[in-house]
Parts: structure tokens; C-alpha cells; sequence
């Protein structure tokens, strides 16, 4: 009997997931895996980090590399590698050997799409210059590093304060690069509330970042072909010697539509609970598929490093024969920039007012530690409820010791369909080093249960 | 109408936040607080934090002075009194105070006791010299820092490895004395498992702390009344000036079994959700009662601030006529010792063998944040499930980074009675500077369900 394959198209964080379950549960079929970049299975979420010094070396940003999947795991992969079409009537794809430019096609038994995701570029005049950057794949983050070494830009301008822009303003800022952040809307960080983004817009004013809202770039001008001036709508021009477009990201899901398998309306390839697309033994996970959302209760695209190990590694079991589900997402997100730590979970108020979600939602501001332990500095806790059934829906933290984690406890209890009452009586730790006798997250949900 | 009376016996954690909450709710009846400390609604788990001189000043320790009490709550606060005896039938107690010797007699409407709990000190001989402490009322903090402040003593013996043996450790070496620990037991820390108080012991050793076990200390000898020696049963004299006596606490549940309350198998006060005891219009909380344990589903003793200020919080909601139910502990507890922060809920595995619970346990190591971020350091994370049907039942944390608290996690999921399946799929917050890709919380779930 000839050997079942398995085709993995994209070697990053759901592909080499998927690829590493479905070897270790069926030792006897054969894996292939295609991969555009150099790297597989890379950290993606490192890269402001190797910017900015912290991290010394791009190698640390790879957990295994090729040699190590084929050598320890017999699994096939092939960097410099392009997927041009799949072709589900026969079961094939076909492949670019993007170093030869040699196309071939391969026949698979089970096929699992993890093409990722790309940068998002505002159609902006000038945007081809030398300086101005997107960063996703690993080559991105080296290219930036090696641009500010080369080019020591004085001025630097990010353009969109989601999390990605707050930490590339933070890795250029430790670079020597006095930033200006531009974001088209008025609010940062999309849909966080007011309370949160006001203390996010404080961290930058302390770090001598300026902040632009509500304006777009129109041009960039440059001289030599390199950018020297990002021009805003209003006229105004701003001095920078590097850009970097944090404007959202896209998902690589152009070669599952042309294949005729199902998009949902975010644009991200729709998957059941098992990763299954739309047509038989093909599968997709990670940043070009959707996932359930279990506040929504409805597919939503946020694509996150967490949730492509995850996807990945349950689309790799199901194509070995097991049966396994994610349940999906509660939209959990945290980042740092500069001293401040910001977290989210579930939806926020304004995620609830655009939904028309009847709801109730309390603020409160709260010591890290023991008030009279050495580094107690106030967390600001946000949560948001159902105003129905006192089901917590979401939570946003922000301050500058210990916040971000914190978050977790609120993702756990809404997985689990708690409500404020029952949050507000959680056991959690105490002890003058790490939190107060009464935890931010219990002070919260008191304050809370008040209205409710 | 006569006002109605409240009286509530004990104002620190557990009386005050009931008399708090009985305030809010119930503007027109008199509220009396008899304490026999000087001080009242004080922290006594931030002593050693006073005696390392991290905490400067010993007002930091009072939340609220009785004074505010007072003036800001209309609560009548009487430092200094014991109460010597509860009379049910006539609905009186009586009390001395201690400054003046007078005894008087006060009629009450519901009563409160939140008496607390008290150090057990074994009948050593010796026990009465000078510089022999026990730690428990916030003088004895302030006690304590005096006299290392007037006799400097370079030796100092620590008798008890528990949580506060721990953290009085660590006190008595930041103030330069050499710290040997002597626990009665061949394993410290009470039901904690092996693979985490052997971290525990490594970080002892690494601060020059002698630690030994399976000893018991038979006599003190002492100098002018001033303890100089430690013997062992062995025969082995240590030299000490200055001893931590951390031999665990004992329910202050005298007067209630003195009135006819019922007690529980632990020699707390038994109390239902309510937080009434067995005689009607009689309340307990905190230290001095029992809670109720969700994976054991049963009263157990396991005194903590934080369980004291729900308790007292719910009892005072009841005295006010409100209908609040305390759902429960899960026994959760941190604490720190030098650089290594440890966390428990839930059961440990030695605790299930002791009450013949069928279940599996896992343990990994895996860093606290992602692998390359400057500061990651391994966590460790032991798993207890229940094998039938796969519901956590209890997990411990130890580490150098970000450890304590990731126990709070697993503290709500037992809470929800989440099994290690649920919580592998946890969609927990991911960053570089807080958490690797696959939090060590989720890489334990993942382990632990390939046993189940």
C-alpha cells in the first residue's frame, strides 16, 4: 500500500504544530511541509525585541529549525518555497521552488492550509521608499535592525497604535529613535475603552512619543529614494528617517477562495471545530482561518500567535484520525509598552455597545501588591457584564507592575460562564509581595456586582 | 423603638469588614467592636516585611484606625477589651477592659465572633526566655524588630517550616542574622509535594539556611533570661539569640464552645454559608471558624486574610437581614521566600493518598516568559486531577519570575470544576515579556491529559 501524505502549506506556528502532532500520533505517513520564508517555525512576536536589543540574536527567535523537524521528526520541509494553487478535484498543489523557480505538482491525502497572514499597506504615495517597513516575517525584523544600524534615523514615525505599533514604538524609541505614532482613528488600540487607552496615552507623553489621532499619511517624500518626510492629510509633514505600517494584518487566504473552499465574511477561511474547511480533507489553522468566539458565540479574525499553536495542533491531530474540537477563543490579548502592561479579554464596552449587547460596566483602580509593599503601583481594572444574567464578558487591565497576567483569571472565568458574583468570591492568592488582601481582579468584580 | 445593637467580637480582618458592610446597609443601628489588640483592622501578613525593614513604619500595616471607624462609620470601636463570655439565653456578653480592669455586660441583637486565631506553641522547656517569639498581633511585629534593633543577634533559629516559618526567614536574614530552620516533619511545608519543596530547600540552601528536619526542639537555654541555645531532641545544642516560634495557629473558639456553639472536627467554629453558627443570632468569621472546601466538600481549618474579609463581609450582609452565601474556598495560598515565589490550590497529591482520591498528577518545568526575553527563569507546575472523570483538583507553583500568581488560574478553574481538557484550551494572555507562546499553565494541562 503506498504510504499517506500529508501537505502542510506554511511552516510557522499552526503548520509545524499541526505537522508535529500528526507525527507523533501516526509514525507510518509522510509530511510535507512548504514554507515562503527562510525560517520555520519562528517567534514572530519576538522580532520588536531583537529591534531593540533585548533580544541578542535572531536564532533565539527560532525554536527548531528545518534540519531539527527532518532530522528528529521526519517531517519534510521546504523553505524558499511558494503554493500556487490547490487543486482539490485530484488532491494536488502546486509548488514553486522559489530558489530554482522550478514548479511542481504533489498529490496529498489530507491537506492543512497555515499560509498565515500579511501586513495590511494603505495605498499611500511614496510608500516604496527605502526606510518605510511592515514586519511579519522573521527577514522583516532583521531588515529593520540592520536599517537603523546602517542609517542611525533620528526621527521615526508608526503608523497605527494597535499592539504591534506600541511595541515598534517602544523597540524604536530604546533604539535612539524619537517616535510619532499616527493612527487614523481617535481612539487607539481599536475597540479598548477610554479608561485603559487614556493611561496607554500617558505611558507614550512620558516616553517623549508623540501621538496623532485621527489623521492618515497622504505621502511620503524622500531624497535618494530614501524616506525623509511622511506628509498627513491635513498637509502637516513630519520629519522621519524610518516608517513602520502597524495598519492590521490580512489573512493569506486567496489561495483556499480561488480553490473554491469557504470564506467566512471576516475574509479568513472559515473552519468548523474539528479545523475543517469547506471541502473534505482539507484543513486550515492559525492566522488565515477564523475562530469561534465564545462571548459572540459567532467566527470571529483575531489572529494570534496562542491560537495557531492551538488550531494547529488540533487540525494535526483530526488529520491523523483523532477527534479533537477547539472550543475557541475569548479574545485574549496583553502587550507592553515601555512600563506599562495592558491586557484585554472578552469584549469591551464598545464592543458591547456596536452589538447591542444589553450590559452593565465598572472601573476601579487598585494596588499591584500590598499597598505598603516596595513597587504597589495602582491597576486599573475594567470589566464589562452581561446586564441580564451577571455573566462576566470582558475585562481590560492596564498598569505598570503585574497588570497584564491578570487578565487570565478573567479569560478562565469567562470560559467558563462565570458570573460577577461567583468572580468576586474566587480564591485567589494573596500574600504582600505579589497582590493586595483583596486582589484588583476581586475589587473589580465587587464594584461590579454593585450594579448588577 | 430601641436601636438595634450589633456587637461583633474581634476587629481586625473578618470584624471589621462585616462591621463595614452591616454599616452600609443598616445606616440606624449601633455597631460595638471589642478588640483586645491596641490596633485594629491591621494587616498581620505584612510583619515580616516590617521586621526586614521593606515596610518602613508600622502605621502601614493599619488599613483604618479606630478613629475612622468612628468618625467616618459611626462604629464603635473599644481597643483593649476582651470579651470574657457569651450569655445566649439573656443575648449578652461581658467584657473586660483591660486598661481599667472594669468588667460590664452588653446586651446585643446579633453577635459576630471574629476572634481569630492564635499561635500553637508546643510545651518546650525554656519557652519563656527572653527573645522567644511567636508572631500573630501586630505588636509582636513591632516587638519583634525591637528586639533584634537592641540585642543584634547573629544567630536565629526558625522552628516550623510553614509558609510563615518561610517568609520570618527570609525577615531574620535581610536583618544579618543566620537563620537555622528546624521542622519537626521530614518534609517542610505541610501537604505540599516533593517536587516543589525540594525547589523550596534549594532556595534555603542558596541563603545559607541551615535547614533540619525530622527534629524537634526539646529545651531553650538561655543566659540572664535570654535565650542563648536551642536542644534537640538529638542532644545537638544550636546557638541562637532569637527564635521564631512558627508551629501553626489555633482557632480562638474557647469562648463559642464556653456559650454552647457548636464546633467542628477541627476545633473551629462550624458555621453554615451564612456564616451563622449553631445558636441563632450568633455569627463567626475568619480565623476562628471553619470554611467550607470545594474539592473536598466539606468544613476545614485553613485560616487566611482573604477568606477572613469575605467571611466577614458575607456575615455582616446576614446580621443586616441580607440573604449572601460564601460559596467556599479552594485553599489557595502564596508566599515568597528570598527569590523564589511559591502557590498552592486545590489539593496536593499527597493529599489525595491520604483521602484515598483515584486520581493522575503531572509536573513540568517551563519558562515564565518566552525562552529569549531577558529575565525568563523556569516555573515549575504540578497537576493533580481527578482520573475518572478529569476535573482539576489542585495544583502547585514554584519559581523565580512570575510564578506565584499563575496559581490564580488554576484557582478559578477549580472553582468552575474545569477539567484539565478545558483548561488546555484556555485562551490566556500571550506576550514575550509576561508569558512564552504555550503558558507553563497550559504546557501542565497538556501534559497532564495524555494520563487521562
Amino acid at each position: 500500500m503506498k504510504k499517506q501524505r500529508f501537505i502542510i502549506i506554511g511552516g510557522v506556528a499552526a503548520g509545524m504544530s499541526a505537522a508535529s502532532r500528526a507525527r507523533r500520533l501516526r509514525p507510518d505517513i509522510e509530511i510535507l511541509v512548504f514554507q515562503r520564508s527562510e525560517y520555520v517555525s519562528y517567534i514572530a512576536c519576538g522580532m520588536p525585541y531583537l529591534i531593540s536589543g533585548k533580544v541578542k540574536s535572531i536564532d533565539s527567535l527560532v525554536v527548531y529549525d528545518a534540519r531539527f523537524f527532518q532530522e528528529k521528526r521526519n517531517i519534510n520541509v521546504f523553505s524558499h518555497h511558494d503554493v500556487l494553487r490547490i487543486f482539490p478535484q485530484r488532491k494536488t498543489i502546486l509548488v514553486r521552488n522559489n530558489q530554482t523557480a522550478e514548479e511542481k505538482e504533489h498529490s496529498y491525502d489530507k491537506l492543512l492550509i497555515a499560509t498565515g497572514a500579511r501586513p495590511g499597506v494603505p495605498g499611500i504615495k511614496g510608500k516604496e521608499l527605502k526606510g518605510i517597513f511592515t514586519i511579519r516575517l522573521l527577514e522583516d525584523g532583521r531588515t529593520i535592525k540592520e536599517y537603523i544600524k546602517n542609517n542611525s534615523p533620528r526621527m521615526g514615525l508608526v503608523l497605527g497604535a494597535g499592539s504591534i505599533g506600541m511595541e515598534m514604538t517602544e523597540a524604536f524609541t530604546e533604539s535612539g529613535i524619537k517616535v510619532t505614532v499616527v493612527d487614523s482613528m481617535p481612539n487607539i488600540l481599536g475597540t479598548m475603552d477610554d479608561e485603559i487607552t487614556e493611561i496607554i496615552e500617558q505611558e507614550l507623553k512620558e516616553n517623549d512619543v508623540t501621538l496623532i489621532k485621527s489623521k492618515t499619511v497622504k505621502e511620503f517624500t524622500g531624497e535618494d529614494t530614501i524616506v525623509k518626510k511622511a506628509i498627513l492629510d491635513s498637509g502637516e509633514p513630519i520629519d522621519t528617517g524610518i516608517v513602520l505600517i502597524g495598519a492590521g494584518i490580512k489573512p493569506n487566504s486567496e489561495i483556499a477562495a480561488d480553490a473554491g473552499i469557504e470564506l467566512g465574511s471576516t475574509g479568513a477561511i472559515r473552519v468548523n471545530e474539528k479545523m475543517e474547511t469547506s471541502i473534505p480533507d482539507i484543513y486550515a489553522a492559525g492566522d488565515c482561518a477564523e475562530a469561534y468566539h465564545l462571548v459572540y458565540g459567532r467566527n470571529v479574525y483575531l489572529p494570534l500567535g496562542t491560537t495557531s499553536n492551538k488550531q494547529g495542533r488540533i487540525a494535526g491531530e483530526n488529520m491523523a484520525g483523532g477527534d479533537a474540537s477547539f472550543p475557541g477563543i475569548v479574545g485574549t490579548s496583553i502587550f507592553k509598552v515601555f512600563n506599562l502592561e495592558v491586557g484585554r479579554t472578552g469584549i469591551s464596552e464598545k464592543d458591547a455597545i456596536s452589538w447591542g449587547i444589553g450590559y452593565v460596566s465598572g472601573i476601579i483602580d487598585h494596588s499591584s501588591r500590598s499597598h505598603y509593599y516596595p513597587g504597589a503601583t495602582p491597576v486599573r481594572v475594567k470589566l464589562v457584564a452581561e446586564k441580564e444574567t451577571g455573566r462576566l464578558l470582558g475585562a481590560q487591565v492596564a498598569g505598570k507592575d503585574l497588570a497584564a497576567k491578570r487578565i487570565d483569571v478573567f479569560a478562565t472565568a469567562i470560559s467558563a460562564g462565570m458570573t460577577v458574583r461567583q468572580l468576586r468570591e474566587l480564591d485567589l492568592g494573596y500574600a504582600p509581595p505579589f497582590a493586595p488582601a483583596y486582589d484588583p481582579v476581586l475589587i473589580a468584580a465587587n464594584e461590579l456586582q454593585k450594579k448588577l
